[in-house]
């Protein structure tokens, strides 16, 4: 798509494969890299076996691992889960010595008629602390992902760092397509620490929000996802996503 | 888009609103038939006030009163709900003397894959019966869709009827997005009769069957779709559906 029609296009949010497949284990599929920033430039998503986290920024996807280690993802890489967009804001904020609960009910303050709508969120600053996480993965290919995320994350505490935060809140009714509320990883502005944000303060900031009142999801076309059980398990996403 | 390129384009199902919001008695905002056609030729939803029930065939969409009247719908017609695709079959069966949990039954098992994929469904045959419902709608904006269905449908049971059923079967997972399992609608071929398939018995079709594994949903920009309570009711939704 060209530069002008992303922009005169309402924004929407493109989704590989949902939240439940993933929880059932199904992280053998993908799209490849290449394709996924097609539809966006923004985002967030997982590789296969949930070997790590990656994190879309400006364009470029990051895979941060449980080893502590980052590098470029290859645009030949297979994502078994990833929501992207093109960001372009419409709600800009300032923040100021926030904890995470602070920031939340302030993103919700600033966007008082969107609780049914989507947001992308993108947050630029200095960080008091942020705890991330990265999962090692899967040890058996199709384990559940709630036991690889138990048994494989490691957590890492990061303080006084500056960075980019970004990712999605998404309407309760969702829950189980994508994660509902807030999902959202974090790099470091040198791109040598991040993960799957757990919990953060925010000391000085500029947020960026997007309204987004449009989901496109992708369902994998493999024999794996045709037997996955999709249940929902609400308990389950909360848990694994430290909400 | 042109046709070609439709063609060519792997089949995608775009939904306007959600189900959800339908059952909150989300229905004044919509999107218009002109703008909805863009984005396929085949499928259903129902009008502002939840008045009636419209099915798309072949590009041609209808309004099914509950005073059993039919007419075509204008192109600026608002519609506050509805599930389209290009339709463009796959998977082609005959089907003959068929029941509703048998013609279901068949659609699973020449689709062993799809369980949770979507399914796009045409039948075109003659019925033995077709039981169909059409809703007069809501008295006061916003009144609950069952309610609604409840005190103002209007039921018709049609015998020995040739005509078209059209709709889809969406994967559980997507229960409250869209309707989980079956949502038919039907016409004659007469275009004199129909609505909401409650029940049917197939005497002689038949059926074309498209796999679909994308859905775009895009949330209506309505102030009271940013207040509608999207609390998922699964039971509501079955009774609503007849399913």
């Amino acid at each position: 798509m060209a530069d002008n029609q992303k922009l005169r296009t309402p924004p929407k949010i493109y989704q590989y494969s949902i939240v439940s497949a993933l929880m059932d284990g199904q992280t053998l599929h993908g799209i490849q890299l290449k394709d996924l920033v097609k539809q966006g430039d923004f985002g967030l998503g997982t590789f296969q076996l949930a070997d790590g986290e990656m994190i879309l920024v400006d364009g470029t996807a990051y895979h941060m691992r449980h080893d502590g280690s980052i590098s470029v993802v290859e645009p030949t890489t297979y994502l078994p889960y990833a929501m992207v967009t093109f960001c372009r804001p419409t709600v800009t904020t300032s923040v100021s010595g926030m904890l995470k609960p602070n920031f939340q009910k302030h993103i919700e303050d600033i966007t008082p008629t969107a609780k049914n709508y989507f947001l992308a969120i993108r947050l630029d600053g200095v960080f008091k602390k942020v705890q991330v996480r990265a999962v090692k993965g899967q040890d058996v290919p199709g384990a559940k992902v709630m036991e690889t995320i138990t048994k494989t994350q490691k957590i890492f505490n990061l303080e006084n760092v500056e960075g980019t935060m970004i990712g999605f809140r998404s309407p309760a009714c969702y829950q189980g397509i994508t994660v509902a509320g807030y999902h959202l990883h974090f790099i470091s502005k040198d791109r040598k620490a991040g993960g799957h944000c757990l919990d953060y303060e925010v000391q000085e900031g500029s947020a960026g929000i997007t309204i987004i009142r449009s989901l496109d999801t992708e369902l994998p076309d493999t024999d794996d996802f045709c037997k996955a059980d999709l249940t929902l398990d609400h308990e389950g996403i909360v848990k694994a996503e430290g909400n």
